[in-house]
């Protein structure tokens, strides 16, 4: 083993953690997951985590740092959640220090979309770049930003939610009374909602599951009219908020990820049209729309690569 | 006269140019306004804004920057000014450079938001304050950006506006193709419109010069029902924009500014109302929603001091 560390990273997602290990920006071990509907409460589940990253460490004795990306609010500085609704009794649990008590590591823990952003800027499709806008697509839509070389964090250290931005003043109101949210038009959900009703609307009827993304993009492949305009209304809304983001920020690339993501050109063609057809022309000369790098691994590559960072290691090699 | 620095403030407005000299912060002189229509290129305009900066200088001999704050897209370390569209011939004019071979001082030029972005975070409501939201409601809408305690330029230093930013994915396209720009809801013209119409459908006939924001304001201090409804609708549209750079930023203030913010509160009660609703707490917790220090002077002001700490001057005492 070289003197390069090795850091942990853990995704916790809707209904599992997710732990590996990562070696020069790559994958090289991932424990089992752990179920997190098993827990009545946020410390056993703490201390299962706490189980399989001593059977991690156990094997690779390199480990120098641990990562967590969390699905919700977190204060950066003392690693604190704010809660999750997928863990019963998680209230402003402290983590960082929790973990860092039973590990005797450096601990690091930031918002799961923050971790894809930070693994697409540091080892995927934004490497190198100054100003990215970072944007994750399924069941619910995350964003990460990086402005002047730095990621934003901001005054609560919650910026970043592309997913709550609004394309719609009049749009209905949700999940914080937030009218016309990007996430309420492009989420699994919606998608599949909006689908649905279309192929009703046309006379065509379909199961609900046969309207979900990955089958929208099917039948949009093999040219399906219905399809190819959902495709192009989804690409329409989220253009929407990228646009926003481009005159608030300019940046120089957009990376796209998640589920929704895997319909590659049937979004990203319609996309690129829409946006560039809503810029003025410094916003949009030598500014890139890319797919991101990671899929499924992003959350533990970026949380990883962020604890290593935080503790003083460089991850630009 | 003490040792601190004097500067020279240019705001190039739409029809005319100002021109003053700001010592610790203050106005302490102005020059006569430039009327831009009497010129038809670049050329002997400069050169004019040049005889303005040669009589200042003859009155105030400490003066040790030029800062110049223009209505256009700035490439910022060039000075170079893409076009004017109220100045014939007015097409990538390297405006820093020219002043600076004309004056022989250190000259900055920067967009006009972001000047008034600067004042206000320098000499202003947000002194002091690291994130910071500034927006300038006038016949425009403009917008400066701090993050990080940085002034947020971009990738092409047109960063920052918030006025061609959308509300509406679906509303009509605007100045650049943008649908649903906020500048197409909330400028000026717009307001007047709104409240034209609002008046001729209820049966009152009215002058358009009475549904201007100044008239509209004085007829909702009296009571009038449809011009506090239209305060009500312009402060719902200006929330859409300004929570999203809440959800995307999580500054600590938002400061407003320019013709329309002089309604106060008119405007920024029920701009707080739709505001804070539509937010998770994290995003509201220690928000404050300020009105602009300077009106029309933070052109001048904000270019000025941008200028003197771009030239190497603190301009934080």
């Amino acid at each position: 083993m070289s003197d390069t560390p090795l850091a942990i990273g853990i995704d916790f997602g809707g209904t599992s953690v997710k732990t590996g290990v990562l070696y020069r920006g790559n994958l090289i071990d991932e424990a089992p997951r752990i179920e997190t509907q098993q827990f009545d409460s946020a410390t056993p589940l703490i201390h299962k985590i706490n189980e399989t990253i001593t059977d991690l460490r156990s094997q690779h004795p390199g480990i120098a740092a641990i990562g967590v990306g969390m699905p919700g609010f977190v204060d950066f500085p003392t690693g604190m959640v704010h809660n999750l609704t997928n863990v019963k009794g998680w209230q402003k649990i402290y983590l960082k220090r929790e973990l860092n008590e039973l590990t005797n590591l450096p601990v690091t823990v930031e918002n799961d979309a923050n971790c894809m952003a930070y693994a697409e800027w540091k080892r995927g499709a934004g490497r190198g770049l100054q100003h990215l806008v970072a944007i994750t697509l399924g069941t619910g839509v995350g964003g990460g930003l990086v402005v002047d070389g730095r990621m934003v964090r901001g005054a609560n250290f919650v910026a970043g939610e592309l997913g709550q931005s609004s394309i719609d003043y009049q749009g209905p109101a949700g999940a914080y009374g937030n009218h016309g949210s990007l996430e309420d038009y492009v989420g699994n959900q919606q998608i599949t909602d909006l689908a649905y009703a279309a192929y009703t609307k046309a006379g065509q009827t379909k199961q609900r599951s046969e309207c979900e993304p990955a089958q929208l993009a099917t039948l949009a492949n093999q040219g399906d009219t219905i399809a190819l305009a959902i495709w192009d209304q989804i690409a329409q809304k989220l253009s929407t908020s990228l646009m926003n983001c481009c005159w608030l920020l300019n940046p120089q690339a957009i990376i796209i990820g998640g589920g929704v993501a895997k319909a590659g050109p049937l979004l990203f063609t319609p996309l690129d049209k829409h946006l560039r057809a809503q810029l003025s022309p410094p916003f949009k000369e030598n500014l890139s729309i890319l797919p991101a790098r990671f899929g499924n691994e992003a959350g533990i590559v970026g949380a990883a690569t962020l604890a290593l960072e935080e503790a003083g290691f460089n991850v630009d090699d």
